[in-house]
């Protein structure tokens, strides 16, 4: 049964300078040709989605008026960073990446066939109970694969995959990545068992060591170890890792890369070079979980680069071809390489609730929220 | 009349953490086949050639001992720094990436018509005496050229050419570049307004807005001003420059270049993109004239790249074919676009003085020091 309308998150940002999180309720889409309606029961809640859900707001100033479905929560923005979200005032934004769900109705009698199957599918408004999107824009999953398995098979699959395609493409031959307790860290993990790339993983917290260790990874670095230069030295010279990936941004955990990457290599350099290695040693920043400025101390000489890493010019550069592929590969390995823990799954109404709120606005490793829009 | 042997200028780190530089006399080299021997008349101190004669030691902890050719100049290298330097340990390095003479002699009948002949070279120990070196590597100058005109041939102008082939290279129209009063940056302005590529010049004192005012340059912003970013977007919203080249590297300025150029980007973009605008950007460190860690706000979303930039990479990457052009046309434009000024002519024993030191290590715009090694 399909409902008459079609509940969403939304999120907007008032010229006063607040940021207001809110059930809306619209008229249920109908699919034109080509175009199928999918009910999503499925969406998680990735760093990428708290840029648009959260943006730079005060998670401590929230206050919420009236309640369910009908609650209002309101954030202050700090001072000075209103500038940067002028293209968004006062305007109401769907939320949600990337959802799994069910195809309900179809705008023609070639996309009828898909009626009943589970689907994930990226693009945008996915905290909502209903979506219409382009038929060929959706991942078909195999038969017993549920919405929630589906739900997150876009941004992390297609960025760990991509990972490991940039570092082909740009001739590197192994690969550091942060945050690698992650869902993504782990699907990583897996997809570098799977072809042979070596792989050094780096994580904050003991616990994450053994847990990535059980899954086979063999290069495990904790930051927050005293020996973590030396550590990542001696895991670098062993793999010749030149290419890595900072989900964190911030601080001083890009820069130690490239110090240690540049370190690794002189190890192996005949005679002294005054302008470093001139071994290039690359490190993408692909996500910002450490607001605090970047802090580089340069001490890897001139043959490096930082830069910033996002999915969608990279599925632009490998082509459509390369990316029906990388999709099908997600579709196959959704249960295995590609499956998503998460800690709670909540409803819309959820969402507004400061409990859930502090727990998912802070982006911890473990603690990942899946919404149920149909709850 | 050739001397029997040549005086250089060495510099040594001991592994007890001092640099030692003093003048060492060798036998004069003889010029084999396709050799030529130049009598160096010339020789720049540039930043590049502080990198090796100072290293990162501590000038005021400078001491000397002997005197005049035999003063041997002590200084501290700081705490954890050493392990940097440890490929040069205990080793006599001669210094000089470049300079200007005359060739006195010749290794075979071919290179014996370049005898007599101004040239610029490049190729280390510059601050020598005489220095034996492959003829197809020299510049040879225009009839009437000096040894001092010569002395600037390679690092700075090919590095100011190298800024514009690489903007080309990667695709932007317009250059932003720091620390612009310098040799190289009027070099720069020069050769934009030759060529009509829009060019935005950062300066750190307003007598250089003027001085670069009065070569001709459009754009000049100075970055002591409170007004800085405003003017600087302004600049980049008029040029429309994505790609930059920071002579300074440490401190804020390469992150308020991409940050300005973002600013810039937005103005035209229609829609909020949440990761930033998709205008790519670009800021190579081509220096290291601020030591400081190099502080990024991360404020220009994910469209972004800062790296190290060299001019022997470069070199490599547009082949010797436009190498070649490049040349010629320093040669063809020495006295014009590429003329270089100095505030002082020192001779080797000169280079040794603790008031030389102390001004020639500042790399301050406008103080610039040329070696004549047979003063």
């Amino acid at each position: 049964m399909i409902e008459k309308t079609s509940k969403q998150i939304r999120s907007e940002v008032t010229k006063e300078g607040k940021l207001l999180i809110y059930i809306e309720s619209i008229k249920l889409p109908e699919p034109k040709e080509d175009e199928v309606l999918i009910r999503i029961e499925a969406s998680p809640i990735n760093p990428s989605d708290l840029g648009l859900l959260i943006g730079p707001s005060d998670v401590s100033s929230l206050s919420v008026s009236g309640d369910g479905e009908n609650a209002v929560v309101t954030m202050d923005i700090p001072e000075g960073l209103l500038r940067m979200l002028e293209a968004r005032i006062d305007q109401s934004l769907p939320v949600g990446n990337e959802g799994g769900g069910i195809i309900v109705a179809a705008g023609d009698q070639v996309s009828e066939a898909l009626i009943g199957k589970t689907v994930g599918v990226a693009g945008g408004s996915m905290y909502s109970q209903y979506r219409c999107v382009k038929a060929s824009t959706c991942f078909v999953m195999h038969e017993g694969t549920s919405p929630a398995e589906s739900a997150s098979c876009f941004v992390n699959p297609l960025t760990a995959l991509g990972m490991v395609e940039t570092m082909r493409m740009e001739n590197h031959s192994a690969l550091v990545h942060t945050a690698a307790a992650s869902n993504l860290g782990q699907m990583l993990i897996k997809i570098c068992l799977n072809e042979d790339v070596p792989l050094v993983n780096i994580v904050r917290r003991e616990e994450h060591v053994d847990m990535l260790n059980n899954l086979g990874a063999k290069f495990v670095c904790n930051s927050s170890r005293d020996t973590f230069m030396d550590d990542l030295i001696k895991a670098l010279i062993e793999t010749g890792a030149t290419i890595g990936f900072d989900a964190t941004g911030g601080g001083k955990l890009s820069g130690q890369i490239l110090t240690a990457m540049e370190v690794a290599a002189n190890q192996t350099a005949t005679e002294f070079n005054r302008y470093g290695s001139d071994k290039f040693k690359q490190v993408y920043i692909y996500g910002g979980l450490d607001r605090s400025p970047t802090t580089l101390n340069r001490s890897f000489g001139f043959s490096w680069s930082l830069g910033g890493w996002l999915l969608t010019p990279f599925i632009g550069r490998i082509g459509p071809e390369r990316f029906e592929e990388l999709k099908q590969k997600v579709a196959d390995e959704i249960k295995t390489t590609f499956a998503s823990h998460y800690t709670k799954e909540i409803s819309l109404a959820e969402v507004l609730m400061p409990e859930n709120i502090n727990v998912y606005s802070k982006q911890s490793t473990g603690e990942k929220y899946l919404i149920n829009p149909n709850k």
